[in-house]
């Protein structure tokens, strides 16, 4: 037991992005073992959201890349060099030729020797804005009977901070996968003044029956905000068969838009209207009890970062 | 924003109880405004689960007292006046005399000019172990179209800190009703090494619907440990229509039982080696990351408190 000096900060005020109201689309597509047909691939769904409207657009996790471990090295992309990065260039030149915001899933990214689970983010003008390296790896303990193990970080390091990122479609926090499982990380996004918190996430099918629907729902009641999730469609190539169901959760925890296993383009209207009246409605931050409990964000810079 | 020093904790180990497997009943009992035929009638169904095996007996919030503030004075209870207290008596005395250990739910507390809305929790021996006040009372600020304007606070005042009771069937941390939408509460549970927590609660119809179950289900899996929650039943006297519903939740979110609207005894079988199994298997605990964000339980005495 250690005494730490923590700040003791409130929220960050939400603010007013450019767009308010939007649509947002979610492309949970088949990875396949080509990672040249996986970027094709990629770029007909950004292209298919983008004439239905969507202006943010969602990949999942592992979108260039079966999620086997024997391939990580030779899919990974280097995050510093985009001209040399097939799947980064892509999304640099679709946001850029669609107008489109892009939360790129994830891909393995190489940095140092390393390699990460990470999502990179490009805005409108085809510049990358941020990237977030997933920081809770799905390491099993002791498996359940009929459960395989799984290891993620065997073959991959984790990242080391939270992510959020300011678009004209709001103040965006990502997570992925297992990230969800974690009230803290979404808390974190909250107090940062997130209005949609995006989870690109391959859960497996027992956890994506019994969690995936339910960790979203809770994330976005607890923090009163949206989460959209985008998960590869379950005839993907890679180690383990995978849920789907990529979903759109609205602040009081109302399914948007949700679909089944297979691949898929989801749309659905987002209005940070609605986070202000649920807010309004139930002012849950001021009845937090700071008297009893903290959640402290050790890396939040200042009261509005 | 103010520094503050604060000790960072870990989690208090899982301890066993005296007893790891057992049945809990949970009393959905309709609630009227004749006080001692609720007294009468919540007896009746306590001797009803203890019949059915019951070791542990969970009530619902406000059980003695329609859920109507111009009533909470007329029934409320000294809680350190157990022999003018007719509700604590009978549970002090069901207690002793079928040997169970009850958490009463809740009813209106008078001390000091308060009101508090207070779960009392009873041993086999009829001795009152510990008392919760509900810590995050139901003030809604500006209705939604259709909402009817509640505030909980006009009339009650809020406890001051979380409760964990130590019984024959585990370490027991208590909520009531509003309680539940702060993951702080739960995480404080977990991490003062709680087995159990337990939510007597009476949820609207609309929030009923939409959250009650998710919540529950989500302070169970976010936590690894089990959850049960007592409703009244809807055909209850008070102020709003109640949802119903009680439920018990399993360390991976599993719904082990559950009732619909009307008056139930429900029956689970608790077996806290799924918790050890549960969290062997995934370790959240450890996978968690201090290094980025804490949560600090400012009032917890020390590592094993």
């Amino acid at each position: 037991m250690a005494t730490v000096a923590v700040q003791s900060f409130v929220s960050a005020p939400l603010q007013v992005p450019k767009v308010t109201q939007f649509k947002i689309g979610i492309c949970q597509l088949k990875v396949t073992t080509e990672k040249s047909a996986n970027i094709f691939n990629a770029r007909s769904m950004i292209q298919a959201a983008a004439e239905q409207g969507a202006s943010l657009i969602l990949l999942p996790e592992m979108w260039n890349c079966p999620y086997s471990t024997d391939l990580f090295a030779k899919f990974a992309e280097d995050f510093s060099d985009i001209d040399s990065a097939p799947s980064l260039l892509m999304l640099s030149e679709v946001a850029s030729s669609l107008g489109v915001t892009i939360i790129g899933g994830s891909i393995p990214e190489k940095d140092a020797g390393q390699l990460y689970n990470s999502c990179p983010v490009f805005g409108p003008n085809g510049e990358l804005k941020a990237k977030h390296r997933k920081i809770h790896l799905f390491d099993m303990g002791k498996p359940l009977p009929g459960e395989v193990q799984f290891k993620e970080s065997d073959n991959i390091s984790a990242g080391e901070k939270p992510t959020v990122v300011d678009t004209d479609f709001g103040r965006i926090g990502i997570g992925i996968c297992h990230d969800i499982r974690f009230p803290e990380l979404a808390m974190s996004y909250s107090a940062r003044g997130a209005h949609l918190v995006c989870y690109p996430g391959a859960f497996n099918m027992s956890t994506g029956a019994t969690l995936w629907e339910l960790e979203q729902r809770t994330r976005a009641v607890d923090n009163q905000l949206y989460v959209a999730s985008c998960s590869p469609s379950r005839d993907s190539a890679g180690s383990y068969m995978i849920w789907g169901h990529s979903t759109v959760v609205g602040p009081m925890g109302e399914i948007i838009a949700t679909t089944g296993h297979e691949e898929a383009v989801l749309i659905a209207e987002i209005d940070y209207a609605v986070i202000q009246w649920t807010r309004e409605s139930l002012p849950l931050e001021s009845q937090k009890h700071n008297d009893i409990y903290q959640f402290v964000d050790l890396l939040r810079e200042s009261p509005n970062s």
